[in-house]
């Protein structure tokens, strides 16, 4: 992989960074964060301004161009992609680590005295514009929004915004109507005594209408904006998509409805003028409701004193909470999905030794496989394909110049998953062909023991995720091991596959008490530079406990793990397990045996049976 | 315990509160916190006005008073005292659950329409005036500073403000002279480019001049604010306890010094109008660093673009890394606690069968054998001496409504600890004199799991003492269990024994990172109401730990024990112990005898040597 040469293209951003034409006053420095205007993780190709710029294209990063400077801030993950996918006009911020400055210090540091820093109002969520403001001001410099996106400006082949057909989702998939959804938002609008909601995150938007769409990869959704009133539904969406019939009959566009479920359907592009009027249009103690991660520009059309701004949404909560048929969707996506798997890990273990078998190979065989499974869609990321040194680049993902042979001396990580039209996966086995060495066998075990410890940890009602976070290190950290990411994340249902407003880090952002309901993966790793890596992933659901006293009556919780794949036992040093561990590794495998050898079976997938009935024997301790 | 009747306060309180001569319009609600104008946790008889208002003199908690109604708000240690000590005119809040309202949204949802709030700007923290200040304004009332305290003009029998001697430490207590400590504040003072740096924490003008006071029972402080220039010492310090010779040699007040050494002594009652002085000075670019805890009225001395706030100032993270002399005190004065604490439980286990000894007994008792060990100066804090349902009361103080008869059928809880002239002892040991039942032993055996897997635990350098939180509770959660308070807080070093910046919670307060020579309590519980409480509380050193692979050189911590007082080994089911864990125990009994056991030998102590012998006799599991 070589990094990206920026020069021109820098000397071409500073140049308009200082036009007339597009900044009223000269700005000394110009951020280009991650996301699109819906503060997405994942985001469209004419999105990707900050990889243009950069050439780093990691799921998270912040570039920041001063006259002088060019520097990138992205987290543990991505050190090794972006040392290797940015030239040396850029200075790689590793944040999470101690001496690394915060954008805002790093900035007061360089700027010459009353310096402006531009940004694109629509690209920065408000919480991040007003804490980088605050720490600018009390410095003497200034945040200035910059209307036109001045990458947009120099990026001559930049794609169209895709606005693709969308795909309607009925009562089987969803569990419940939008209707009744609307009218569940319009309950908790009620209580909190707001008139308004806005959505701005395009998987509310999508969860809310009972829409799928692909304009973004991986995740399935479509550029639109709502606008939810106590009697009215703005939807903001552009293309002839709303002339489908299956579209308009889904949302009941040419029925004779109560007015107050009717779908008004105004051009994307007129978010901001028509939210502009509801804000010129309030009344006193009408509130508006925004998430405080909509952008800037959003938040800015509504009058400071009528928003009302929260970390999460009630779509964003309503959502992480699955109900039963969108879990019955999702155990059904996990086994076809296991299906998918253990036929790639035996035609990998056939395949390997005889020297064929590159990272990219791999990961296209896993997507051939998946797609033979009902309802695929297509991926629900970049699969993670990585054998030896390129399994410790946390989030890597093969490219030719990267592209490594699977070897039987060396450790092969896979994370990937898929959207099923029933459910979203995200997997990750770390597997050996050949013989894993001791030192291998340890680190992997360490990582199970902690993968173990969250998957079983029983916990009482109302627990935030980021207190299990440590169950995953504890037996990394007795040896002097650790791994920089978090452990899990929240999973959509046929949606994307990071999602709010769970998870379980070391991080203590404001996440929400896991509830029964709840997705999550638990997914500790080890990586060591230069070598290998290791990461066990499961997508869990947090279900109810059983426990012999249940927290005086205010509940237990658990996890049961949806996903149903084989740990490879090669790599498990069972001597480090407890009793109670190896009961839990083979239970597993004998889940994993009963419900995908099942679906094997009937699939007529023989040899992958063959191979799940081999992978799951029973260990047994002090063997 | 009878609740204090408070109508008739409630009533005069309700009349200054519209009583033109204290308030410029009158006040629909009044604010009164805990704390003092230090925001100290543990305060002067003179600063007890939430107490005097409502009855509870619980450590935490704040009282709203408004035309109607009153409300106190406190957290889990406190729900049944509070609920016990005041009257049916007060509203307990109970903070930490999920359906009670914080502060703000109750204010809101009692108040007339544009209301105004009022509170003792000396007595509100800024940080805490400016979250409440914005939610009361957002909702159209005001948060005003009412400049005389309304609790003071109804409290006729207020006590003086103490003024006591003050004691001087030498450097064989202390390891660094205040001048050194001066020479390393105005470093970091240089670092983030301050030019003034305000002490208002009562701890840290203590710990920063080597001085100790007694103004404030159980805190060897007094008194006192500091204000740091680059080149001028101001101590506001009021009384004749300047005139001391031992003082004045100690701050070589009458020694010809460099002059930036050279303290400048000036009245207590002076701190406002000289740091009005010093913000009225200001060039621009000079700054004034202040804690963001520092009290609203100091805070607003300053200009706001002059003021640097955080959260934890130089001498919080300072005093919270103990060096040698300090550890070793430490070492010295928890050898001599558990000798007066071997005594203490010898002499029980002899006398709760006769049935004569209660509550009050029992703590007066610990405290006349912590007397006669060398260096003694007072307790630590108000001995907590509990006997069966008075164990669930988490911080109960016996008095003689409740007092109670310690016997053999009961759990005995004692949380106790003393102030020594070389450190601060706090422990917890809960004992049964007669035969524990199968539940208390199983309860006991979880906390002591809990206990352990804190004090054993192995973890990064850099890691936040909240990531450990859930390794203390993992045993209990298993089956249902779990406790309402945090694991573990920083204890003073001949200091407060509560203290900053670091702790061991599930509340993510922002804690600093835990490093060598810190000090922080390991106290899991569990309580059940109406029956018992069982607490084991060790004091332990963060001390490197030896690991196999060190966290590739980032380094490696654990805990050592400071604390030396045998866990009762009756109480224990051996069998729910792993053998790791029962090590642990033989291993740290090992200690008790080896060290404490010399100590008692050397101060002729034989009856209650045999009793350590006996206490901490090796566990043998499967017995």
């Amino acid at each position: 992989m070589s990094p990206k040469i920026t020069t021109e293209l820098l000397k071409q951003l500073r140049q308009v960074m200082r036009n007339p034409r597009y900044v009223q006053e000269p700005v000394q420095a110009y951020i280009v964060p991650s996301g699109d205007a819906h503060q997405s993780e994942y985001i469209a190709p004419c999105d990707c301004r900050r990889a243009f710029i950069s050439g780093f294209d990691g799921s998270a990063g912040t570039a920041i161009v001063t006259e002088q400077h060019a520097a990138m801030w992205t987290d543990g993950r991505y050190f090794l992609q972006a040392a290797h996918q940015m030239d040396s006009n850029w200075t790689l911020m590793k944040m999470g680590l101690k001496d690394t400055p915060t954008q805002e210090d790093w900035l007061v540091s360089v700027l010459p005295e009353g310096s402006k820093v531009g940004v694109d109002p629509f690209i920065i969520p408000a919480d991040q514009w007003k804490r980088m403001s605050k720490a600018l001001r009390s410095a003497g410099h200034d945040l200035v929004p910059v209307k036109e996106n001045l990458i947009d400006t120099i990026w001559t082949d930049c794609p169209q915004r895709p606005c693709k057909p969308l795909i309607t989702l009925d009562l089987s998939y969803t569990g419940i109507s939008w209707r009744d959804k609307i009218v569940a938002l319009r309950s908790k609008m009620a209580e909190r005594k707001v008139m308004w909601f806005v959505v701005t995150a395009l998987d509310e938007v999508a969860w809310l209408f009972n829409l799928r769409g692909s304009d973004v990869e991986y995740n399935p959704v479509f550029f639109a904006y709502a606008v939810i009133g106590m009697n009215t539904i703005r939807l903001f969406i552009d293309g002839d998509r709303m002339m489908d019939p299956a579209v308009r009959e889904h949302l009941q566009l040419d029925s004779t409805l109560e007015p107050e479920f009717k779908i008004q359907v105004l051009p994307y592009g007129s978010i901001l003028s028509e939210l502009q009027a509801v804000g010129a249009g309030l009344s006193p103690k009408e509130k508006v409701w925004l998430s405080d991660k909509a952008s800037y520009a959003l938040t800015e059309a509504i009058p400071k004193a009528y928003r009302y701004l929260t970390p999460y949404t009630p779509i964003c909560i309503a959502k992480a909470v699955k109900n039963a048929a969108e879990t019955e969707g999702m155990r059904r996506a996990h086994i076809k999905d296991a299906v998918a798997l253990c036929e790639l890990f035996n035609w990998l273990e056939k395949e390997v030794p005889k020297g064929t078998v590159t990272e990219i190979i791999a990961a296209d065989k896993a997507e051939e496989f998946r797609s033979q499974q009902k309802d695929f869609v297509e991926l629900s990321f970049a699969t993670i394909s990585s054998t030896g040194p390129n399994g410790a680049i946390i989030h890597y993902k093969p490219v030719p110049e990267t592209n490594r042979t699977l070897s039987v001396n060396e450790i092969y990580l896979l994370d990937s998953g898929a959207q099923y039209k029933d459910g979203t996966t995200d997997v990750t086995r770390t597997m050996h062909f050949g013989t894993p060495s001791a030192y291998e066998k340890e680190c992997f075990t360490y990582v199970l023991k902690g993968h173990i410890a969250v998957s079983a940890a029983i916990f009482p009602n109302g627990t935030k995720g980021h207190l299990l976070d440590s169950f995953a290190r504890s037996a990394l950290w007795d040896c002097g091991l650790d791994y920089l990411h978090g452990t899990g994340h929240g999973v959509g249902s046929f949606l994307n596959v990071h999602e709010g407003p769970c998870g379980i880090s070391y991080k203590t952002f404001a996440d929400e008490p896991l509830e029964a309901g709840m997705i999550v993966s638990d997914e500790p790793g080890y990586y060591e530079d230069g070598s290998f890596g290791i990461r066990i992933e499961n997508v869990v659901l947090v279900i109810p406990a059983e426990t012999k006293y249940n927290f005086k009556n205010r509940g237990s919780l658990t996890f049961e793990p949806l996903t149903l794949v084989p740990i490879q036992t090669k790599m498990i040093d069972v001597n480090l397990l407890t009793e109670k561990e190896c009961n839990w590794v083979n239970e597993y495998h004998r889940q994993c045996r009963e419900v995908v050898g099942a679906e094997l079976e009937r699939q007529g997938r023989h040899e992958a049976l063959q191979w799940l009935l081999r992978e799951t024997e029973p260990l047994a301790r002090g063997q």
